[in-house]
């Protein structure tokens, strides 16, 4: 499966406990303690107990960059690595650490296709934060969102951008870290956060990288400067692995757009690409945007980005790629022709703001928890009809009883549960915030 | 088998990735999320990764005494207590975090018998480093070192003290724990040491606590600080489980007396039980013995104490309370009466000093790899006659060519190996050092 580097000088097998030990005493492991370490896990030789707690060890002693850049690539060569070079056309992966509401992947691969750029996207498990992409694109019939590595490629070269589940043969040992790391709280570490999003993204394909680190209430990053640290850390082990990567941090303290829910984050999503919808998502769509077309190549300064970014909203072409995508993919566009086809949900109700006021503080990750509560169905499946829409974001002022936002469901005791969720996300206050700033910091 | 505690209020459990977390954040377990994870790893229902990714954030972020005392108290109740009340003299458990060259445990369990004291004594698998307790037994031929609990109850009831394999029955979780520790870089963890040491010893019977804290090259304590926070650690969380402590950090920055291997040491600890013996251990016997009568209530004053302990040495009685729980286990006491039956290595070479000077430092933790590298077999067992003999201690002043120390060996090739150890061990100054001190701190 993947190509050993055979080391000229002997390397001794230290023992796993051994390994532990020297991460837990702040330790800084060779390059050949890494590549054995990652074989160990792929062989399934270092039993799962040992891999926990040196994960822990990790979260609390971190690795150097170099640590991490031997790991990412390590773990990248576990498996299959896409070789796209017979494709000319540049090729950069995205990356979110996943937000509330986010629609701005969906948006970003076709418009990269649209502008000349390769995005290839494979879901990670935790790519979103509660509705993944591929949970957003299932509520279009048909859409098939397993391709093997031939059609990725294929649908690749054809129409520029994919989306589909991670395949099993990129990073087999990212995946197997990733598994126990969910059941072992190490998913917030930034040194196994940055091996796993270098590893997939570069074994996708990628050559260059756009990095959103989302801060805030939704975001798993709660804290600023962890998630400052985290765009810093990823872009210099991409530099030492000699790719180019542009990270910004993104604010995560509300909602992304005015929609929380399969179906209507998909539909908003579908105004994106026409150039319209929500302001917020519409200016994270063009930043990013213009950062991918700089990365590629296809455009030089800044102004060139953002007219490319919005020549290509503004005429149909990211359109046109999204639709030709899903349809390379077995989905009905007659949908996104017509968004009403989409399922909507029996009863719409609204959230009434208790007072009257400025929104203050919205917890996002609440609002995320309540549309679960409001779509999660008996067999672990979203109901793609149900969420909230019309959020009122921070700032807006509000007269009591006007709504905050209004909730889409089929279920009355879903919705109850949900609503505790909902109400408790609001905050309101008599003076007007500060509106809280989108994007706080570009790393390049 | 443990009688569960029915708590009126109700408990909804937690997931144990959240407890990982909350331990990973520094939170404190509540009694009820303390209670549910012991007998989540009695009831085998935590997974191990789960367990040691725990144990490796309690390392990092500690436990508060009343954490440590609940954790204690469960994992003692997670398996039989024995219940010891209708003997009525007083229980002390003595244990030590572990020495090259201790032979104490040895000349203390019949010395508080002989006082009129039960030493309830189960060997833990921390129990010595190097060389245990129960393996230095064993060269006496047909010693038996398992007890049941009702052999151990009638034993003490009837000697006072006794050395066995802790039973399967006493304290399951901290088994449990213990060896998924071992394997994961998470002994050195205070928290889980005081909890090992607490569950263990109040299992088995005892009143009141004697705990010896080594610091040092030799003990798995390397940092004094550390050393002292554990003996106090110790002693605090036992008295708020109501029972008296009393810890001394002592020094192990050069093996215990003149002799580390498994016959020469049982030897040595027969000099001492006869009041002989080198000046350190007998010392560290003094020490202890005086802790172990005055906390048992046997002597009021220091004065007294001391002369009930040098008493017993001196008199015999000491001795015979050795012989007589020898017997009583099974072994062969004309090897007490005459060590000279116990075997001999083949060969006796001396470690020649390679300059003149003062032995400036020894490490002991070297002499004890070195002297297992001449002991152990093919089957893993020790070869009871092999170790080394006439150590030189700090602050001795050589000649060059004069021995550091005599080695006992059987097999040539083993001593190549264990001499670069041993060797490693020494280093000579043309100054003399001040002597390092026994008895570094005592917490009571």
């Amino acid at each position: 499966m993947r190509k050993k580097i055979i080391s000229a000088r002997k390397f001794i097998k230290p023992s796993y406990s051994y390994l532990v030990e020297k991460k837990r005493d702040g330790g800084e492991f060779t390059d050949e303690e890494i590549r054995y370490l990652v074989d160990s896990i792929l062989d399934e030789e270092i039993p799962d107990y040992q891999q926990s707690a040196l994960a822990m060890a990790v979260y609390f002693q971190n690795m150097s960059a170099q640590e991490m850049a031997v790991f990412s690539e390590e773990m990248m060569l576990s498996g299959e690595v896409l070789d796209l070079n017979r494709i000319s056309r540049p090729k950069v992966g995205k990356y979110s650490t996943g937000g509330v509401g986010d629609k701005t992947s969906l948006v970003l691969g076709p418009l990269a296709a649209a502008s000349g750029v390769l995005m290839p996207h494979m879901n990670g498990v935790d790519e979103e934060y509660i509705i993944s992409n591929l949970d957003k694109l299932s509520a279009i019939p048909n859409f098939n969102p397993t391709l093997d590595l031939k059609q990725f490629k294929d649908q690749l070269s054809k129409i520029g951008c994919t989306f589909s589940e991670q395949d099993e043969e990129i990073a087999p040992v990212e995946r197997i870290l990733y598994d126990l790391r969910l059941k072992t709280g190490t998913i917030p570490c930034l040194p196994l956060i940055t091996g796993s999003v270098l590893s997939r993204k570069l074994s996708a394909g990628a050559d260059y990288l756009v990095v959103d680190v989302k801060w805030g209430n939704g975001a798993f990053v709660k804290d600023l400067e962890q998630a400052k640290q985290l765009a810093r850390t990823i872009t210099r082990v991409a530099r030492s692995m000699k790719r180019r990567c542009v990270a910004l941090v993104t604010d995560m303290n509300q909602p992304l757009g005015d929609t929380v829910g399969t179906a209507l984050e998909l539909k908003e999503a579908i105004d994106l690409l026409k150039g319209e919808g929500p302001e917020d998502l519409q200016e994270l769509v063009l930043k990013l945007g213009m950062e991918i077309v700089r990365l590629a190549g296809v455009a030089g300064s800044t102004l060139s980005a953002k007219q490319t970014v919005q020549k290509h909203l503004k005429d149909g072409s990211a359109l046109q790629k999204f639709k030709d995508m899903i349809a390379a993919q077995g989905g009905d566009i007659s949908f996104i022709d017509n968004p009403d086809k989409f399922p909507v949900a029996k009863h719409v109700r609204k959230l009434p703001a208790p007072k009257r006021g400025y929104v203050h503080t919205i917890n996002a990750g609440l609002i995320a928890e309540g549309v679960q509560k409001l779509a999660v169905q008996k067999n672990g499946k979203y109901d793609a009809s149900v969420g909230v829409s019309e959020i009122k974001k921070v700032g807006t002022q509000v007269k009591q009883g006007e709504p905050l936002m209004m909730i889409h469901y089929n279920d009355e005791s879903k919705m109850e549960v949900a609503l505790e969720y909902l109400k408790t996300a609001y905050r309101l206050a008599p003076k007007r915030p500060n509106p809280p700033e989108l994007v706080v910091e570009r790393v390049a």
